[in-house]
C-alpha cells in the first residue's frame, strides 16, 4: 500500500473520533497548541532559518522570502489566531432545519463534519496553523500539503501540532502532513476519494489550475477578484470618490480590490477628473477608454488607452481601467463579460438602479454604496475565514466555520414503514 | 466556435433573464408546459414508437424497454409533475441570513439561481420534461443530454417545451438538448466550466464514473446506496421484521432498499427465525454468516454462507446478506466498512444506542426505528426531487428544489469603507 493511502486511512480513522468530540475537547486542544507554539517558539525559528537559507540560495523573490519568514511576532500571531477560533460558537450539532411528516417521523437535519479535508498550499508556514485549527475546530482531520520552500517550518509546526494533540487526549493523526517535497504523492492524494471529502486550495491561480486538472475530490475553488466599482448618475461625487479610493488603494494586492472603474455618462463630467486625481495622486496607473480620456483633457500624462486585455486583468497592484458607459445596464452587460464573480460594487442613489445591479449582477457579494474590501470572513463577522469561494456549489464568499461542514439527516421514528 | 460552445453561450443568455423572474411567471411557464405535452401527445408517441422500434432492433432488455415506452398514461403523468413543481414555492429570492456588521453595512444572504445547469441522462424521455420542470422552477437554464436510445422522443418533448415558452413569454434557450448521439459532444460539453455551472447525472454507476473522470464542471453525485438495517438486542421483534421486510422487499430496485441485515446477538435467537421465514416467503435469497445460519437450523435451503463480497454488494434485488454482531459498535464498525453513506436504520428501544448510532454511522439519512425507503424528497415533503447526494459538499440526502440554487450576499451601505 503507498504510504498516502496509509496516511489517509489514519485520517479516517481520526475523523471518526473527531466528529463527535464536544466542543469544549476541541477548543481545549486548540489553547493547548496555541500554548506549545509559544513554548516552542525557538525550535520554530531555527527550522524557519534553514528554509531562508535556502530561499536565498534558490533566490526567490521577495514577496515569497517575506511569507516564508516567521519572527516571535508571526508565533504569537498565529497562537492567538487559535485562541480566537477556539472562543467560535462550534457549528458541529448545529439543527440546521426539521419538521415532521405526516406519519409522524421527525426529520432532523443536522451539521456534522466533513470527515477528512486536505488543505493545499503554497510556501506560508502559518497556512499550517491557520488550517490545523479550522479543521480541529469543525471536527475534521486534515491532511496538509505545503509548498516544498517552507518544508522545515511546517515539519516542525506539524510535529507541535501533534505533539500538544495527544496531551489534550485527541487523536495524534487529527493533523497530518505530507513531507515530500515531489509531485507525485500530491497527484495520489488527489485520487483517494474514498477517503478525502474535500480539498481546499490557498494559493494563486497555478495551483488552482493543477487542482481542477488532477483531483478526483471535489475541490473548493476560491478564484480571482477581477472586481468593478460603478459609479451611477446622481451619485454623490465624494461618497464615489471614497469608495473608488477604497476599493483600489487600501490594499491593492488582494483579490477582494477593485480593477475597473465603470462610470455613467451623465457623471462622468463631474466625477472623472476629481476622482483621476485623487488615483493619480496615490501612484495609480490609469487605462482609459476614449470617452474617459476626453473628460480628463491633457493633464494626466501617465494615463493610457484601455484595450479589452485591462479590462480582462487582475492587476493586484496600483493600476486600474476606467470606461465611461451610458447606462446601468451597460455596466451589467460589462461585469457579466470581464467580472469573475468576486465583489462587484454600485455608487447610486437611484432605487432602480440598485435594484437592477443586485438582482443581475452575477457574483459572490454585490456592494451597494460601500467599497468591495469588504468581502472578508473576519469582515462579515464570521470570525475566521479559510477563504472565498467564487464558485456556486456548497458555499458562495468567505468560508467561515459552518462552510467546512456537511450535514446529515437524521430521523427517529415508532416502526414506520413506507406503504 | 463549437457546436456545443454556442449552445453554452444561449443557455448563459437564457439564464441570466430568468434569474430575476418572479414566480407566477415561472409557473405559468410550466403549466403551459404541461398544457403542451397533453395536446401534442400523439405527436410524442408517434416519436416514441420510433425509439420503440430502434430498441427492438437493438435487442435492448425489457428493463430498459420499459423505461422508454411512453403511453398517454404517462404523458399524463409528466404533465401532472409540472404542475406539482409550479405548486411548490419558489426558493429564489428566499433570504437564508441576514445581519449588520458594527459599521452599520447590511449583509443578506440571498437564494440565487445556479445559472445553467446540465442534466445528463439515460434513454428515460420522462427525466426530460421533469429536469426541464425543476430547473426553470428555479431560474436555472437547463441543458439536457439523454441516452440515445430515446432521442426521437426527447427531441420531440424538448420542441414542444421550448414551443410552450415562448408562449408564455420565456427564451426558448431556457431548455436546449445536446442532440448528438456521439459522445464527443458530450466529453466537450465536461469541458465548458466559464458557462456551466453544475452537472447532474441520472442513471446509474457507469455514467458517475464517466463524470468524474471526465468533467471540468462540479457533479453532483447520486452514489448507490448499500444500506443496512441494524437490530439492537432488546429491540421489538414484531417492529423489527416490519421495519427489515419493508426496507428489502416494498420496491427492492431502489438505492434506499436494504442490503444487509444486521442483528444483535442477543436478539439473534428471537428475531432470526421469524424474519428468515418471512424473507423467504417474500422470496428473497439470503447470504448469512455462520453464527445466523446456525440459529434458523436447516428449514432453509436456498440460504447460502455470506462473504465479504456479499456485504458489499447494492443487490438491488430480491437478495439479503446477514450478519450477527456482537455490539452497536460491531454494527457501526460493518457499516463503516460496508456502507455507501446512503441510509442505514438501527432498530433499538436502548436510547444509549440510538445515540450511538445517529452520532458515529457517517450517512446521508440516519434512521432510528423506521425504514430505510424513507429517503426520497416527496416523502420528506420537499415535494420534488432531483435525486439523493450521497457525497458531502453543497448537498446530501434528498435533492429538492433548494439544492438547485446558490446563494449571493447582497450588501447595502451609505458610504463605508474598509479602514
Amino acid at each position: 500500500m503507498k504510504q498516502i493511502e496509509r496516511l489517509c486511512i489514519k485520517a479516517t480513522a481520526a475523523s471518526r473520533a473527531l466528529a463527535s468530540l464536544p466542543a469544549e475537547d476541541k477548543n481545549r486542544a486548540l489553547c493547548e497548541i496555541a500554548a506549545a507554539l509559544e513554548r516552542r517558539s525557538s525550535e520554530i525559528l531555527r527550522e524557519n532559518r534553514d528554509d531562508i537559507k535556502d530561499g536565498k540560495k534558490a533566490k526567490l523573490s521577495d514577496a515569497l522570502m517575506d511569507r516564508l519568514m516567521l519572527d516571535e511576532d508571526r508565533i504569537g500571531d498565529m497562537a492567538q489566531g487559535l485562541r480566537d477560533i477556539a472562543a467560535l460558537p462550534d457549528p458541529v450539532g448545529e439543527v440546521v432545519d426539521g419538521w415532521r411528516i405526516p406519519n409522524g417521523l421527525e426529520i432532523r437535519k443536522v451539521r456534522v463534519p466533513f470527515g477528512v479535508v486536505a488543505v493545499i498550499y503554497e510556501a506560508r508556514p502559518n497556512v499550517t496553523v491557520d488550517a490545523a485549527g479550522l479543521g480541529l475546530k469543525t471536527g475534521n482531520a486534515v491532511i496538509l500539503r505545503g509548498g516544498s520552500a517552507s518544508l522545515h517550518s511546517i515539519r516542525m509546526l506539524t510535529e507541535i501540532i501533534s505533539g500538544a494533540l495527544i496531551d489534550a487526549g485527541l487523536p495524534e493523526d487529527a493533523v497530518q502532513l505530507v513531507e515530500s517535497r515531489e509531485r507525485a504523492p500530491l497527484k495520489q492524494l488527489l485520487q483517494m476519494k474514498e477517503y478525502v471529502d474535500l480539498i481546499i486550495p490557498r494559493g494563486g491561480e497555478a495551483l488552482k489550475e493543477f487542482l481542477v486538472k488532477n483531483s478526483k475530490i471535489p475541490v473548493i475553488y476560491a478564484a480571482g477578484g477581477n472586481c468593478h466599482v460603478f459609479v451611477d448618475a446622481g451619485a454623490d461625487v465624494q461618497e464615489a470618490v471614497d469608495i473608488t479610493i477604497n476599493a483600489k488603494v487600501q490594499r491593492p494586492g488582494v483579490c477582494n480590490a477593485a480593477e475597473t472603474l465603470l462610470v455613467h455618462e451623465q457623471i462622468a463630467g463631474d466625477f472623472l477628473p476629481v476622482v483621476v486625481k485623487e488615483l493619480t495622486r496615490r501612484k495609480v496607473k490609469l487605462y482609459m477608454d476614449a470617452g474617459a480620456r476626453k473628460l480628463i483633457g491633457k493633464r494626466f500624462k501617465s494615463v493610457e488607452d484601455a484595450t479589452d486585455e485591462h479590462y480582462a486583468t487582475e492587476f493586484l497592484d496600483l493600476a486600474m481601467a476606467v470606461k465611461v458607459v451610458g447606462s446601468v445596464d451597460e455596466a451589467i452587460e460589462h461585469i457579466a463579460r470581464f467580472g469573475t464573480g468576486h465583489s462587484e460594487a454600485i455608487v447610486t442613489n437611484d432605487l432602480e438602479s440598485s435594484r437592477k445591479f443586485t438582482a443581475q449582477v452575477d457574483a459572490a457579494c454585490v456592494y451597494v454604496n460601500a467599497s468591495t474590501r469588504f468581502t472578508d470572513g473576519g469582515q462579515f463577522g464570521l470570525g475566521a475565514e479559510i477563504g472565498i469561494s467564487t464558485q456556486k456549489l456548497h458555499a458562495r464568499g468567505p468560508l467561515g466555520l459552518r462552510e467546512l461542514t456537511s450535514v446529515k439527516y437524521v430521523i427517529a421514528g415508532d416502526g414506520q414503514i413506507r406503504t
